[in-house]
Parts: C-alpha cells; sequence; structure tokens
C-alpha cells in the first residue's frame, strides 16, 4: 500500500480473534498519513484493516471503500512492495502510466514492485467502489509519486517517512 | 498457500498484464503438488493464479473454486508465511484447532504463520464456494499437518519437498 500500512494501524492487533464479516471490522482512525495538502485529497476513502486483526505481518490486506470523486492513493508506484487490488463493489478507473482503465467487480490487477508504472484508482463513478488490497512488508521499500511533490521511505518500525523530491521534510 | 504457491505455477508471467477479471484467468495445470494419496483428496478444487499474472513475487494470490465435498488444502499451519482468505460466494466451513466455522460472502480469516493453528477450508454445502487466497513466500518455511503423515519444507525455487513425518521421502 501507498501509506501507513504497519502493524499500528490496526484497531485490534490479537491474533485469537475467527473469522469476521471484512465490512464489520472496523474503519481505520487515521485517515490518511500523508503530510499535507495530500492527507486532504484522501477524504472519501475508507480503510478497514484485515489481516492485522488476524496478526498477520508479512503483507496487509484492507477492505477500502471510496465515495464518489474519492481516490486510492496518489498515483505511486514501489521499489519493493508488490501490490494487490481486487474490485468488490462499484467501477473504480484504474490509472496507470499507460492511462485509465475502467474496471468493475469480479476484477483484480498487481502492481509489481520496481518496475516504476505509477498508479492508483480514482472512483469517477456515481455509486461507491469497495475492494480489497493487498500490499507486503518488505523492508527498504521507497515510494514514488510522479505526480506530485512528495516521496516515501518505509522506516523500520513500519510506517513511512515523507519528503519533498528534494529531500526537504515535511 | 499450503503447497504449490509459486511462480512456476503461472500460466502467464510476464508483467505487462493489465487488469483482468478473475473468473477468465487460466486455471492452474497441476491440480496438486501433494503427493499420493493426498493429492487425490484435491479433487474438486481448481485454482486460478492471479498474482503471477501481474509479476507479484512477495505473495501469492489465487481465486480458488471448491466444488461440493471438496476441500482447500489439507489441514496445516505455516511457520513463516501468513494467510489470508476471503470468501466471494458460497459457504465454506473453515476448520482449525478451535473446531469448524461455517462462512459466508464478505468474511474473512487470516492465518498468522508461526501460531500453529491448522486451518483448512471444507465445502459441506450442496453449492460451489469461491474465495481469494493470499500467501506470501517467506524463505524457509515449513508446512506442518497434524492430521496427517506429511511435511512440507519450502525449497529456494519456491516449490515444496514433501516428506513422512518420519523424515523418509514421498
Amino acid at each position: 500500500m501507498s501509506e501507513g500500512k504497519h502493524p499500528a494501524d490496526a484497531t485490534a492487533t490479537t491474533a485469537t480473534i475467527r473469522a469476521i464479516s471484512a465490512a464489520e471490522a472496523p474503519a481505520r482512525k487515521t485517515p490518511s498519513n500523508y503530510p499535507s495538502p495530500f492527507a486532504e485529497r484522501m477524504s472519501g476513502r475508507e480503510k478497514r484493516v484485515l489481516g492485522d486483526l488476524f496478526g498477520l505481518k508479512n503483507f496487509g490486506v484492507n477492505l477500502t471503500r471510496l465515495e464518489p470523486g474519492a481516490v486510492s492513493s496518489l498515483r505511486h508506484s514501489h521499489s519493493k512492495q508488490d501490490e494487490f487490488i481486487y474490485v468488490l463493489e462499484g467501477t473504480p478507473t484504474l490509472v496507470t502510466d499507460h492511462g485509465p482503465e475502467l474496471l468493475a467487480p469480479g476484477m483484480c490487477a498487481g502492481f509489481a514492485a520496481g518496475n516504476g508504472n505509477a498508479h492508483c484508482l480514482e472512483n469517477r463513478s456515481a455509486g461507491a467502489v469497495v475492494y480489497l488490497e493487498v500490499g507486503d512488508r518488505t523492508i527498504g521499500d521507497q515510494g514514488s509519486y510522479p505526480d506530485d511533490d512528495i516521496q516515501a521511505l518505509k522506516l523500520a518500525d513500519g510506517g513511512w517517512a515523507f519528503a519533498h523530491k528534494d529531500g526537504s521534510p515535511y
């Protein structure tokens, strides 16, 4: 994931939980870990952290909902993290270096680490979009954002440090 | 995953593929990598490899279908691999050390590496079950099977070596 997908995001961290209805998982309390003004652009996005509820550490899984007009993240690519999404409801537009592509329920896409193809989902429709997103937590990952003056470095504690492209901190 | 979730399973390995309908991904040609007689117990199970189609390496994602009476795998736990499942269709029964639990569409479960809680899904219903399964590919993973005379060791090439519990090979 492009931001903040680490154990500290989990509302519950016990590994004793059994199966749950994903839609009933608690929503993440921090809507975005991006610095301002990028955090504000994440309004209309809600993430329910699933994997951490079960004590998973090697990868994260979120159930994410985008209201009309909302976006999944800044358009970005990862140096070491693979990502995968599966659409459950609605018609998000996948935007990559190859342009926009309209998705539908049952469709999926993967974003391989290191290929530099920046991606995000945009909800350009009038209805809600719901999808599953998976990303691993490989150490040393870096996030690149071709459209915005921001870069991200994954910290040892699992969080992200954000900086301007010239290296100056936010 | 409990068996055979490695790049060699992918029908296509190009990373240039864009979004796809998961149900249209090709089914895995080898129904099971378990040795006999366990492979035969996997009849009625069909896996469509999704993550590998996009060049993902850090974790695998499959769309898996269980016909009535079929099971997801031998009941097992992993030493280093986290696993996650999300039910799309039908009502599989999750079987763990805590007993059986009936699932339904929209439900999910995670299986944290190293906790020893062996798990599988069984389709005890009259209809098909379809779910997404995710598992990472951490090196040195071992699979333990409390109900069966088998053990598994993840190889450097991503495959699995199976042996009896006394170490003798299959």
